[in-house]
């Protein structure tokens, strides 16, 4: 039972599968009651579904993952992002597990989102495209389920943002998830989690060619504010000390300090690669959307509202934090399982001790894969 | 002895003054070996000086303050930066002493920095400014005390890049200070520090009206990305639960969320204003220079020359941490003092409780205001 490192292997090749959702006869409601259609979905599933459903595993990316979670599109050296945890004999073991991962609403890596063509007008949406809610994320996630036709879920699994929509899932339909599992997550952004977010919105919308969002097409785009925005958060999503041992105050490709104001020590190369890269991957409009998502993310707010939900509620979680994460750190966590613990709902809580900050949800940490397979294995031998 | 708010009064109105300290004949030698003519200074002096220069207080600022520490310029409501800490029966008390407060080398509120005219161009010096040192900005207030004839010093006092300024100060000429009082400051920036002054400085030099530094005259500037540093470090100078006290999670004017892109939350109102409001008073090459004097900053690097000069090394300290403040935290200060005490340097240490993070230097918390006062009291009465 559970993963170890003899076992683990990758997925190898992997492809991702596109479906349309919703129609302009059939749109996407949103919370707001604006409607939105077409909806495209982009989506890989890994594993194979046992006869009655009982093995579904959805995973739920953050800010700025995709749908390839794991395996890969061709380069076995750029495995997807949560090829760490999701593989053959890894603990989300897909030997026995159907493991079902799309890209979310408002994304740009293959669902519509504001990179979108509007039909309305034939041009790309910008910040013509609708405001949603992680409410929304998760009605998407479940009309792809229904599309595919699944009825059950053993578990949805997420990080940070991903996590925020298994909280929400849970909420919004009480019966339909077997187990949610919640890593470095949060039920209500604090005034400094929001504070990054508006810099880094700032960043990217004063841009001068932000151009009021309509950049698309035009030669020139935010991408000096959109590379600015994800350094910032970089910092962020590592710890001090993690940084501390990765850079220290390291000169890049030399012993002596050059003394002037460009690129001198390791940490700042490494973050301007991080933001460069960034913008090959990534919309600036996408960005200023999913980042406003968790900003308004509050789904503990009302107390009468929370109370009829969790008391219906037939999910069992687990939660996790990890006692370097900064940008969520734990007791974000443990705000969660306060409240789903006075409520009544069963929740396993772990502090996974990890020196790599946030980011540590996506590396091979071995309390934290040991605790998910454990959680994921026993979970399945109650659903048989 | 020491300040009671009962007998604490502004200075009132207050002015600043000019000099010209280095010409072309007599030019400043930077570390750097290169030279740098006019060099003209802006300072202020509060209090009357002793015979024998007993009660001399030297003021150094940090990264974006000016001479105007004390009193104010016309505006009673607009007092100078310290005005908490200096004035008539406050803890710097110019009842008692004679403080010396000048704006730093490559700033840009009166003394001479990246948008002073190069005398070999006729034009700003923009990035062609040369790149100075810690040292450096001690060797240019020491010139300012030569020219006053001052001969004494009996406290140097700064927090952050002024703190480090009283180091090195003490380091460079062993026997000058007979007191350094170091507040929330570091010997040496951490990857995480210098992380974030990074991304300041690439929000400056990649907005694209940046121009390479000659932005003057031009009717453009970088305002968006220093805007964006300012936002940036506002979010490190105050601690998480200092954001949480102000801010929360409340909108902005009104009760219910707009649901938009815009600024709704009122941390991202009051970031913003923080952002345009330095607009009138920096200049974007200034922040460049200064925050990378921090960046190489690293006193302590050679131990070797560190022992010769600690060996020789008169000043008495105050260090002084806040236990809140993330930007420079107690591990900082606790450094310096393990530096200091293992070279037999005399060291006072408090870390002082306040919410208020790393700004706390500039508010009037009580036991960091009777912790300054008292000390001062003391070496005021040894002087005599």
């Amino acid at each position: 039972m559970g993963a170890t490192d003899d076992t683990r292997r990758s997925l190898g090749l992997v492809e991702t599968q596109r479906v349309v959702l919703y129609t302009e006869d059939d749109p996407l409601v949103l919370d707001s009651g604006e409607t939105l259609a077409p909806v495209e979905v982009a989506y890989e599933t890994y594993g194979e579904r046992a006869p009655g459903d009982g093995n579904v595993v959805v995973v739920c990316h953050a800010l700025t993952g995709d749908a390839n979670a794991a395996g890969h599109h061709g380069d076995p050296t750029r495995p997807g992002w949560w090829d760490t945890l999701i593989g053959p004999g890894k603990p989300v073991d897909t030997d026995r597990l159907f493991v079902l991962s799309s890209n979310l609403l408002g994304g740009c890596q293959g669902t519509t989102g504001p990179s979108s063509t509007d039909p309305a007008t034939g041009e790309p949406y910008g910040l013509r495209f609708p405001l949603f809610t992680v409410s929304d994320l998760v009605r998407v996630q479940r009309r792809l389920l229904a599309h595919l036709g699944v009825e059950r879920v053993l578990a949805a699994i997420g990080g940070s943002l991903g996590g925020m929509q298994v909280l929400q899932w849970a909420l919004d339909h009480p019966d339909e998830l077997n187990n949610g599992i919640v890593v470095c997550a949060t039920a209500r952004l604090s005034a400094q989690n929001i504070a990054f977010s508006a810099v880094a919105r700032a960043a990217i919308m004063n841009d001068p060619d932000f151009q009021d969002g309509d950049y698309y097409g035009t030669g020139r785009g935010p991408d000096h504010g959109l590379s600015v925005a994800r350094m910032m958060a970089h910092i962020t999503y590592l710890s001090e000390e993690s940084m501390r041992q990765k850079f220290g105050r390291r000169i890049q490709d030399r012993d002596e300090p050059r003394f002037d104001l460009g690129v001198d020590f390791q940490v700042e190369s490494y973050l301007q690669h991080q933001g460069k890269a960034f913008l090959d991957r990534f919309d600036a409009n996408s960005y200023l959307y999913l980042t406003r998502v968790m900003d308004y993310f509050d789904p503990f707010a009302d107390p009468t509202r929370v109370r009829e939900r969790l008391a219906r509620c037939r999910t069992r979680f687990l939660v996790l934090s990890f006692d370097t994460d900064w940008r969520f750190d734990t007791s974000h966590s443990k705000q969660v399982v306060r409240t789903l613990t006075a409520h009544r709902v069963p929740v396993t809580f772990r502090e996974i001790a990890s020196p790599h900050g946030h980011d540590s949800f996506l590396l091979e940490v071995p309390e934290y894969h040991r605790t998910v397979a454990a959680y994921l294995d026993r979970a399945l031998a109650e659903a048989r």
